[in-house]
């Protein structure tokens, strides 16, 4: 079955979903995006996805046009024409035609567009050996103003990804500009030492996942101490535990980064308390909670 | 008269030039652009513009797809069917559908679009009063791998542009990571002191400009010597004479930054002599040498 993508409130086979040449989104990189999983048939907290998309969206004067939408009821649309229950969300909006500056778009030219997949886990192994991850040359900057939106200018991102496969790696870890721990490319990261979890401070220059608020919520309610800081490089790779964090693949152990290996080299004990803790609070949260 | 768009070959109404929202141009921000600017129907320097380009579609593995297509002679069918000949020419090349990663497009996804738009040069009184700029907070990277792309990953120069408008200002003025100056949201920037030109060093995290290459190889023959490096922003400040450059705008002198005026706060007589010697030369590219 050819998939269906929602765009701008009708739901289109995929060659026929379009945008314009002239949208900004295209010229520009002039647009928004979420991620998003789906478990039995339900976003996971997917009013924090939307809280966060609509705070971007102000920062770029495309609030009011966001608002003319039913963003939770488009997803379930699309998730429903595509029969899927278990599914990876990927919601974009674009600036549509307008002027080479932030501005609203010329007359209902903004563009929503959802697509949702069948969503296909990470194998078994990946959490049960945990993963390697490589360090990339590139910073981030925690001065820039995109650090901190999910814009679509993603590109920096794909090449962080591409330079850590090409070590054999499946996630780049990136610092920032004055050398401190950043994040990786599509996740957030975090380690433990002396039973206490460390992750990297916003003002690091990082994009605050939702499920890196997860974790912190979480983890005291285990008995973990959490600190969010400035973290030196060195303390992350001797940490007992180390872990990333993302929407599609949760609490993903990390136990080589280069040729260093992450405390004994296998998944520790605190974070696979964490993983199995967020696994019963995603299937609570999306089996009680009513879907916003 | 309708506008027509150059889209992978074919020329089509505006209306029907549409990408696909799986792009990866839409999605991740994966592509490139160029903005030309022909006059009497040649664009100037389009070799340089085409080798910048070609050098970027290498960088992002996209350099076979980009080779597929005789990009100067859609460049001029183009602006035949505008019937142009003072244009504004924006070329944009996406990656089209493929992997999450750098990597060529599924089979025939990529696209290659170009707009040309009749050329309405800024008001002359620009050019003779000089015009005022603003110093934003945003920072440029020069440790990111898209400093010297000229990617569609522009939204930071959107906010930073829209931050100096809103200081009534026609160019926000950046500094990079070190507090060096970088450039312009949209421009490469120039200053002179005692008879000398400066300029910030490519290593300084900016995009090198098709019109500074000029202006640095003009400079020596009308007798001013160069110097590219990293510039302290109080130097820039106390400058004789600034200028930015860019493509469309040529060469625009700077007399005001925030509330500091430039040397008298009127254009300098070094800017005004490469002014004309930038003019003359474009005359002379554009009606005698052959267009490639």
């Amino acid at each position: 079955m050819e998939s269906m993508i929602f765009i701008n409130g009708s739901l289109l086979p995929r060659q026929e979903a379009k945008i314009s040449t002239l949208d900004r989104g295209v010229l520009y990189g002039y647009g928004l995006f979420e991620t998003m999983r789906a478990y039995g048939g339900r976003v996971f907290r997917l009013h924090r996805h939307l809280e966060r998309l609509t705070s971007a969206a102000q920062i770029l004067g495309l609030a009011s046009e966001l608002a003319k939408y039913d963003v939770p009821g488009a997803i379930q649309r699309t998730m429903a024409a595509n029969s899927l229950t278990e599914a990876w969300v990927r919601l974009t909006f674009t600036a549509g035609e307008g002027e080479r500056r932030l501005a609203p778009p010329t007359v209902d030219s903004a563009n929503l567009m959802i697509i949702a997949e069948k969503m296909v886990p990470p194998a078994p192994v990946s959490y049960l050996a945990g993963i390697k991850a490589a360090l990339v040359r590139q910073r981030r900057n925690s001065q820039s103003p995109l650090s901190r939106i999910k814009s679509i200018c993603f590109l920096e991102n794909l090449i962080a990804f591409t330079e850590a496969a090409a070590m054999g790696a499946e996630e780049a870890i990136l610092c920032n500009e004055q050398g401190y721990l950043a994040e990786g490319n599509a996740s957030n990261l975090f380690f433990v030492h002396e039973e206490k979890l460390f992750t990297p401070s916003v003002s690091s220059g990082i994009l605050s996942g939702i499920t890196r608020e997860a974790i912190l919520e979480l983890a005291p309610s285990l008995g973990f101490r959490t600190e969010e800081g400035e973290i030196k490089l060195e303390d992350f790779l001797s940490a007992d535990e180390a872990f990333l964090t993302s929407t599609l693949r949760e609490i993903m152990p990390i136990v080589q980064v280069d040729d260093k290996i992450i405390g004994p080299g296998v998944p520790g004990p605190i974070t696979q308390s964490l993983m199995a803790a967020y696994r019963d609070l995603v299937r609570e949260e999306t089996t009680s909670a009513p879907q916003d």
